[in-house]
């Protein structure tokens, strides 16, 4: 051995007053990463000691799985603004009439795996067991591990039909289910359990449902969500009972701020609970008013959660948020719970795929595409960790991401063409496109240009340093898809381009990428001469043609970060491999997502069908990141070559 | 496959200009590495012809191993010296009579391993076959390849004894040898033979000896060194003569500048040729001033080596140094072969074995003690690389380093003595020490300190930057081994602390590292809370008692570089592992290189061993580059804490 483990857990010297360094001197095995963020390696039921143990309040929200395609494309955007709040977690409900396990994109199983591996939250898939066999129980865990999911909401489910009745080996209530769990999959899962605040209605009684609960614990869940109430002392005397016969694991109130009459009256019938007399007679009379009666429920929720979190023995919050934004957001708000950080991990969205846990570097072409990229590298072993270099694999799945429900624009067809055109006249209607798009400004017809085929969202926020400049470029034909400014050195708490733990700096050199014709290409590779050492550039056309200075197809390091006691993070590369892959995908969108919008033969698709064939798409990074962004000369230096006399 | 190989090969578009991306788009395989410095990657062949393609002018010089192992020492310290003028190779000769293949510190194989692998020297090893089994060469054959030994000459060497008579089956000219390296190692070495612009002494005639020189090479010889020669047109006929008949490899020629009477008396009779007679003319009148003739030697070498480089034929000029430093270095210097390159690829010495070419991260620690680190490190298998977090073992070898030969103090006890003090009165006098050595200035009895247990070499021109700073505390008892300054962006071309290719920016964290008084450090953890998300300490002492506020482990890059179009350069770490494995080289140093010159029992050594037994040894970064270096008020805040009054 190199040193005896107790060297590094030894206690500090008799008169040192310091004990700050032996908390983390504990863990004597050799990190192999440079670990920015410790809840990205934490399991849930960690994740949540570690918010007890600290005083942080949390929330978590449920969700059921949609009916339709077109609704799970919602449900995912929703997911992408509701996750923007911080929840700890969110949980997807279990169908058993609705195919829950199935590769259906509406399945529970479907959605949960979109929250997680897409959407990067940590997801609780339910599961229930009556009525079902061992071996499709079995399937759909070991299915949900694949995915990467990685914790259970084990329920029992509701009976099929009346006659129902205890099966000998079969399951019958959710401590089989629990047990099955940590049976076949030991401890990979994280399991939580259902309580009732004021018993399950088909229980003898009360305290026999509290034994029930202690059943469920003892066999292996690792926390406990509530059934919904009215009251909060209904909750906290049932927390104070749990804790009596010695339940001790986390108790987490489910909370259900009232958002109409009939979804309360039908939620009411399904859970068998009584609602109170004084909110039947608040309700009754404005019972046709949706919008006071939200108004009411929010007020109501904000009031029961604040006693709930006076008490001293809540620190989180679980809200059943039927799909809806609006009450459960501005409860939250109102809270003080709802925590828009503008401080990112790192400067994409990561993914809470186990698997993808260490993973801290990716190409920068699928910055506006995170959800494609994460779908191309699904099948990836190992992810780039640490550097882009040595630990990737340039095997990109295929390119079909285009047709997968939770990368379809959100915008329907008719929407589309007014934002894009109904007719093109040329060329130049396109660039219009693009140059609107940055602007913000309404196209000539008064639509906003919203998105592209390469941006499903506005402008990001770095983006617009850049706005003047981009409209300039677009307006001549560099049609630009990507870029990002040069910054040296901003504190990473930065609200534009901060990302990373408080008191590193980042670091990013100027990115330009963009389509442009072969005719202004080939003026700018003479102009690029000129800036051969500073500039590195790819050049590709759909052929796959390719034009490079970038030194022995390494990858250049376009963002980076410095932070105390850590290696360098390098989370954005451009990476020459990675690009031809990229170059696929760019090209395809053109038809896939413009071209197609009109009739086959139609002037407007050929003109998308000819910039597709003939253009190319270039991507420069300026080196030089002290340095004011040269890019810009070069484009000038490039419309300035084409317009001199000599040229022509 | 991802892509087809031709995308990235195929031409640029017709009305391109562009060539100079073409060719790094030949290499299709994708590189793992961020690759630096290309020549780190290329065999010795490559190397050279590269050189001579960008009409480069190169040199290289020859050395025998040294009789005693002081002298030895000496050597690796001219390897060193003459290292740094720029030589493309040095090679080292093989004397049968002298174990040359042994593990001997004097012997050619253990001579050549540390100039490769200590010094970081491209190096041939010679070798002769004559009157050796095949059995003993392909063991020398395979320890040199062991060793990282790349490049082999294949000589015959002297037959023993006037009775020799050719063996059927055996060894009987080196082209026997380049024929067996080849058959047995395939292309593993770079060979090269030696050729005679005289003729070989034995040979038939001139023309055989051509003959035979021709065979050598069909045989497998990539370049040909020719024995020394007393004028030019010697060479330049020689060279055409060989490509009369078809040997069309590198000649490179063998000058041998005159450097005393004694030594070329000698070596005429040896190599059999006759010094022509207007050089006797000249010599013999001065044959007993040594200076005349080292001087006409100079002119002599230098005037005939600009005929070679000015025939156009000649790119590479190989130097016969007989272990000597300042003719050949005059001579390179005046014809401006000489080149003192101030910018070093990496901020520490690279090392040329082929298992070490992707190395590119090493700790801080060992940054005045490069070759303990080599040693230390040699068994390992792979070597960090982009970063040190996942790559690297921190199984270091055992510590007995300090008794290696090419460790050893250059300087006798004696001497060191007389800087260290041959008495020490207290632990101040050890103070007065460390603070001669970072002013430069004498010590009491009028000796300069020019090296210390940790540092062989006085202080570098990077820690000239901190000396005042240093001074101030070495005196109060903060005995500083190691320290860099902050640097935020400087030019990687910058002299004191560029390092890598033109056009990067270079960044440090500063860094301090000394042994103090625990005393000291009890003020020292008070003070450190101040500046805790700032300053990242480690403080340990002989026992391994380890107090640290590192983020689990994790190693804190504290020097790093931005190039253009690569992904991050992070060379120096500290890293919390091997910084255990450092403070025993560290600690030990006290007593194996300065306590041991007293002594058993004298009261100076007890001084030294106090210090031993009871300080600490401390490291602090202060991670906030861009603003001043606070390490210097952390290290004034603990000395005004130990003399505040409360503090009493």
């Amino acid at each position: 051995a190199l040193y005896p483990p107790c060297s590094l857990c030894s206690p500090p010297p008799e008169s040192s007053p310091c004990s700050s360094g032996s908390e983390s001197s504990k863990d004597s095995s050799r990190c192999s990463t440079p670990v920015l963020d410790a809840e990205r390696h934490e399991r849930l039921r960690e994740k949540m000691r570690r918010r007890q143990d600290s005083g942080d309040r949390w929330f978590s929200l449920e969700f059921f799985p949609p009916r339709t395609a077109n609704a799970a494309v919602n449900l995912i955007s929703r997911f992408d603004r509701m996750g923007a709040g911080g929840p700890l977690f969110i949980d997807v409900t279990w169908h058993p009439a609705g195919d829950p396990g199935s590769d259906k994109e509406t399945s529970s199983m479907i959605i949960a795996n979109t929250a997680v591996n897409y959407c990067g939250l940590e997801t609780i898939l339910h599961m229930t067991c009556c009525n079902q066999t061992k071996d499709d129980i079995t399937g759909h865990l070991q299915k949900a591990k694949r995915l990467g999911l990685k914790n259970i909401m084990a329920l029992r489910g509701d009976p099929a039909g009346e006659e129902w009745e205890e099966e000998v080996d079969g399951f019958n209530y959710a401590v089989d289910l629990v047990k099955h769990i940590r049976n076949e999959f030991d401890d990979y899962f994280d399991i939580c359990v259902a309580g009732y605040p004021k018993g399950h209605p088909e229980a003898e009684s009360y305290e026999a449902d509290l034994k029930h609960l202690k059943e469920k614990v003892l066999a292996g869940a690792d926390f406990i969500i509530t059934q919904l109430f009215f009251r909060s002392e209904t909750f906290l005397k049932f927390m104070k009972d749990c804790q009596a016969i010695g339940i001790t694991c986390p108790i987490i109130p489910g909370i259900f701020p009232i958002q109409g009459y009939h979804s309360l009256r039908q939620l009411v019938k399904l859970s068998k609970l009584e609602v109170p007399q004084e909110i039947k007679d608040v309700i009754e009379p404005i019972k046709d008013n949706d919008a006071a009666i939200r108004n009411y429920g929010i007020e109501l929720a904000v009031s029961m959660c604040r006693e709930l979190l006076d008490s001293g023995v809540v620190h989180g919050l679980h809200f059943y948020t039927l799909n809806r934004e609006v009450a459960t957001t501005e409860v939250l708000k109102r809270l003080g719970l709802w925590k828009e950080d503008p401080r990112r991990p790192l400067p994409w969205a990561v993914s809470a795929h186990p698997k993808r846990r260490v993973e801290d570097v990716r190409p920068i072409f699928w910055a506006s595409r995170p959800k494609s990229y994460i779908y191309r590298t699904q099948e990836w072993d190992d992810f780039p960790n640490g550097r882009w270099g040595n630990s990737s694999s340039p095997a990109f799945g295929e390119l079909k991401d285009y047709y997968l429900f939770y990368l379809k624009s959100k915008s329907p067809r008719e929407e589309l063409l007014k934002m894009w055109g109904e007719e093109l006249t040329g060329e130049e209607s396109v660039f219009e496109v693009f140059t609107c798009y940055i602007t913000g400004e309404p196209n000539k017809n008064g639509h906003k240009v919203t998105c592209m085929p390469w941006n499903d969202d506005p402008l990001a926020t770095e983006t617009n340093l850049l706005k003047e400049q981009l409209e300039k470029v677009n307006r001549r034909g560099i049609l630009t898809i990507n870029s990002q400014p040069n910054i040296n050195g901003k504190p990473s708490t930065d609200p534009i381009v901060g990302w990373g733990p408080s008191g590193g700096y980042v670091f990013q050199k100027a990115y330009l990428e963009f389509f442009t014709s072969s005719e202004i290409v080939t003026a700018l590779l003479k102009v690029l001469k000129k800036y051969e050492s500073r500039v590195n550039y790819h050049i590709v056309n759909v052929k796959g043609q390719n034009i490079t200075n970038a030194p022995d197809l390494q990858p250049n390091a376009v963002t980076w970060g410095i932070f105390p006691g850590r290696e360098i993070i390098q989370p954005t590369v451009v990476d020459p491999v990675s690009f031809l892959s990229w170059k696929d995908e760019a090209f395809a969108l053109w038809i896939e997502q413009w071209a197609k919008l009109y009739e086959e033969e139609s002037p407007s698709r050929m003109i998308i069908q000819y910039i597709h064939d003939n253009y190319y798409l270039v991507n420069l990074v300026d080196n030089d990141f002290p340095l004011e962004n040269c890019l810009w000369q070069v484009v000038d230096d490039t419309f300035e070559l084409l317009n001199s006399p000599a040229q022509q």
